[in-house]
Formats: structure tokens, C-alpha cells, sequence
């Protein structure tokens, strides 16, 4: 799997934050548009598809006709996919060589198929490809969707969890939302991470001659006053300083502070 | 928490999908675009934030000035959420009323704070506006994202995993991704769920009987032949079967299918 890389820059210029030093990632479902009707969004749903590492795009019957260069237009550099796109006829025709396929529907159907989220349906993808499978998503037209006979070839359907009083995504934002769960599934960036730099955490000898210089200070200017509460004064600095995860250098910084407070003003003359 | 819900249509049209009847998804942290350019960005990022129950819209200095058209007719319907938005001079005022300032960036900063994950920043948001808490999310302009003095005052970054060979989100994706994550990280539905409607499944005395019928039918037709093999030919079957999660109108389907085809074809007279 994949690290995760450099996150996203929100420009809307397609190369901003793309390192193509680093490895593409490669492998994942196909993307399979199913009589989609604007170019445009054609162009995004493979930006989007790029962005989350996934090459392999198939047109059914696109309204507009294929190649269509209003999807280049709005691909924002992700032309390699558009120029990879597979043109078919028929939906069994681009999900034959396919071990797996996913419909994404809004809608509740009369058909009993598993309905999955798209966190569940990643997963599912993941363990079907380490085991040597193939799997591919359909996505309807603008108008209307996938029509039961389009999702009737699926092995399950796919509903996005969203607002039920706005519930309308756009086809590209459809394919966005699936390629970020297989990526997100795949993806080994820890959730949280603090880069420290080329400096370290302050170790504790190090804190508590902080801590030490600043009470020192603050007695001698009679703040950790009256004496009962002094313990509790300190406590609470201490803890609050902790909290802040100083490195090294912060500790150095925060001792010149209370030098430079502790000199006080200079007296106008 | 809200229920997921009906799932998104990928229908263009912001209607779609939506059932306006269903309660409406609300709060959630604020979305602060510190000077967005394109007025069609923030209509649509707008329109990704309803998407996912988010209302509050907070705009640093927009290029274009504000109001503005161009939002309105990229909104697709999320007018609501243009109407309430806050335009702010700066940074500071936008975020002045938060608990919990997050800053989506892909740029390593030279500066010490927790990288989150999406998926991680929304379970800290959370659970911060679950102890009453607000927060709120800063994505910069189309051109350069955040700068530092921007990212200085959040509390942590936000980087969205992404194909480092191609890693340009636009701000509506950036938005859309971070609003889906809050939106998941509240959201009650199943990973699978799989909706009978009115039947229900086969029960085992049911399946035993499509079984009988079948093995007695296939026996009559020779086919479950030579003898030694009939057990593994027989529980292959029965596994099959099984493995379809078959209901109780699948399995009165089945047993007619059998019946039609071992009466066999009329023969021609």
C-alpha cells in the first residue's frame, strides 16, 4: 500500500502540490460512467479519479460522443486518464473482465443486493485486489442515475451517507467521495503526526530548570503570593507549560522571555 | 447524530435525492475561505457544505468582492448557506468566536503543530462540539493555499491523503472531502445493510425442501451420477444455494424453476 504523501493543495491549478518525483499510485477499481451527459464532468470525475490513484476510466455510451474535448478542458492535467478511457457500447460489455461491481444509487431499489457504505464498499475492494480480483463502480447519468437494469449486474449498491435534505452530489464529487475511500483504505499515513523538525522534545531536566528559573523569578516578584496558595500556583503553570509538548528550543526561548520580563523596563532617565 | 439517510443522486440537478420532508442535518464547524478567488468555487463549496449539514460559510476578503453571482449559480440550491455567509476583513475576526481552529494545508510548515487526517480532525471536531465546543476549518485561496501567518493561529493542519503524482484538490473538494469526513464520523449507518422489503428470508426447513425437490429432480435426471460422487456434487449444490442468502420468495421461485425445466420441453408433434 501506498504512504499517503503530500496531502492536496486546494489550488485549482492541477499541478500545485504534485510532486511527480514521488511513485504514482496505480492498481484500484474502474470507473465506469454510464451514459454521463456532460463533458465537464468527465473531466472532473478523472481529476478525481488521479487525485486518489485510479487509471482505468470506461464510457458507456457518453451523450456527447467520445473523445470529447470539453472533459480535456476540465481535467486539469489528468489527460492521461481521458486518453486511457475505454469507449463501450453496453454496460456488460465494460464490466465483463470485472470480478466485482459496485452501482452507486441514491435511490432504494426492488432488487436485494447488500447496500454498502462507501467505507464498506473500499474495503471490500481492497480484499478482492489482494487476492488477485478486479472490481469497477458504476455511476449514472447526470439526470437520472443508474436504472435498475443498470444496477442489476452489480454485486452490491452503494449509498453515500449525506445530508437528507440536500442530498444531491455531483457525478464528479460521486467519484471523488469513492476514490478517497479506496485510497483512504489503502493509506498509511497515522492520523495524527507532529514533526518536530530538526529539534526534539524538551526533555524533563530541561523543563524543570524552566520551571525553576520562572518560580524563581516569579517569587522574587512576590506574583506566587500569599503562601498557602503558592503551591497551587505552581501546579497549575507547570501543567499548563506541559500541556504545550515544549521541544528544546521552545525551553530556551520561554527562559530568555522571563530574562527579558524579569530585567523589567529600563528606567527613562 | 443524525441517520445517514437516503445516499447522494449524481444527478446535476441540487434537487435530486432530496427529500425536503427528511430533518436537516445542522451544526458542525465552521468553513472560513481565507481569500477564495473564484466566485463559482465558493458556490459550489457552498453547496458540498449542505451536502453534509454544514451551514456556517465564513469568507476572509473574497478577490471578487461579495455578494456574488457567480456563487449563487454554482450553488446548485445551496442558497441558504450563501445568504448566511459572513464576510469578514480578516483571519482574526473570522475565527475569533472558535474553540478550535483547523487549517488544510499539503505543505509542510516550519511550524511545530499536530498533521492530522481528515478522518482524524473530524472525530477531535466531534468530540470538541460534543462538550459544547465550536470549530471551525480554513482553506486558502485557489492560487497558494495558506500561508503561515494564515496556518499560525489554527490549533492543528489537516492533510488529505492523495496521490502524490497528482495532488490537486480544488477548494469545493477540499471542502466536500472535510465535510464528508464530519459527516461520517456522526453517521449511524450499517456498513452493509441488506433491505428485504416485504419477504424475509428462506427459512432452513424451506432450503431443505428446495433442496429435496432439487437432488430428487436431478437424481430422476440422472445427472447426480456415478453414486460416489453424488455427496460432493450434493453438498456443492447446497453451499451454492446457501451462499445466495436466498428469502423465502427466492426459494418458491427456484422450486417452479425446477419444476418447469423437469417437466422438459413439449416435444414437437
Amino acid at each position: 500500500m501506498q504512504k499517503g504523501g503530500p496531502a492536496a493543495q486546494w489550488a485549482g491549478d492541477a499541478v500545485a502540490g504534485t510532486d511527480r518525483t514521488r511513485t504514482a499510485v496505480t492498481g484500484g477499481p474502474a470507473v465506469i460512467l454510464v451514459v454521463p451527459q456532460m463533458g465537464e464532468n468527465i473531466g472532473t470525475a478523472a481529476r478525481a479519479m488521479l487525485n486518489f490513484g485510479l487509471h482505468d476510466l470506461r464510457l458507456v455510451a457518453p451523450r456527447d460522443g467520445w473523445p470529447n474535448p470539453k472533459a480535456v478542458a476540465a481535467a486539469s492535467g489528468a489527460d492521461e486518464v481521458l486518453a486511457a478511457a475505454r469507449l463501450c457500447d453496453t454496460e456488460e460489455e465494460a464490466t465483463g473482465d470485472l470480478n466485482a461491481v459496485y452501482a452507486t444509487t441514491a435511490r432504494l431499489r426492488d432488487m436485494i443486493k447488500p447496500v454498502l457504505t462507501p467505507a464498506a464498499a473500499a474495503e471490500d475492494m481492497r480484499a478482492r485486489h489482494q487476492r488477485g480480483e478486479t472490481t469497477g463502480i458504476l455511476f449514472g447519468g447526470e439526470r437520472a442515475g443508474l436504472s435498475n437494469d443498470d444496477a442489476v449486474l452489480a454485486h452490491a449498491l452503494v449509498r453515500v451517507p449525506v445530508n437528507p435534505a440536500f442530498a444531491s452530489l455531483n457525478l464528479a464529487q460521486a467519484v471523488l467521495l469513492m476514490g478517497y475511500e479506496w485510497f483512504r483504505a489503502g493509506d498509511t499515513t497515522p492520523g495524527t503526526v507532529l514533526d518536530l523538525g530538526v529539534t526534539r522534545p524538551a526533555s524533563a531536566s530541561e523543563l524543570h530548570g524552566l520551571f525553576d528559573h520562572l518560580e524563581s523569578e516569579l517569587d522574587a516578584a512576590g506574583f506566587l503570593y500569599p503562601p498557602e496558595k503558592r503551591p497551587a500556583m505552581v501546579r497549575n503553570l507547570r501543567t499548563m507549560l506541559l500541556r504545550a509538548g515544549l521541544t528544546e528550543q521552545d525551553v530556551r526561548t520561554l527562559r530568555g522571555v522571563v530574562t527579558a520580563l524579569a530585567r523589567g523596563r529600563p528606567r527613562r532617565s
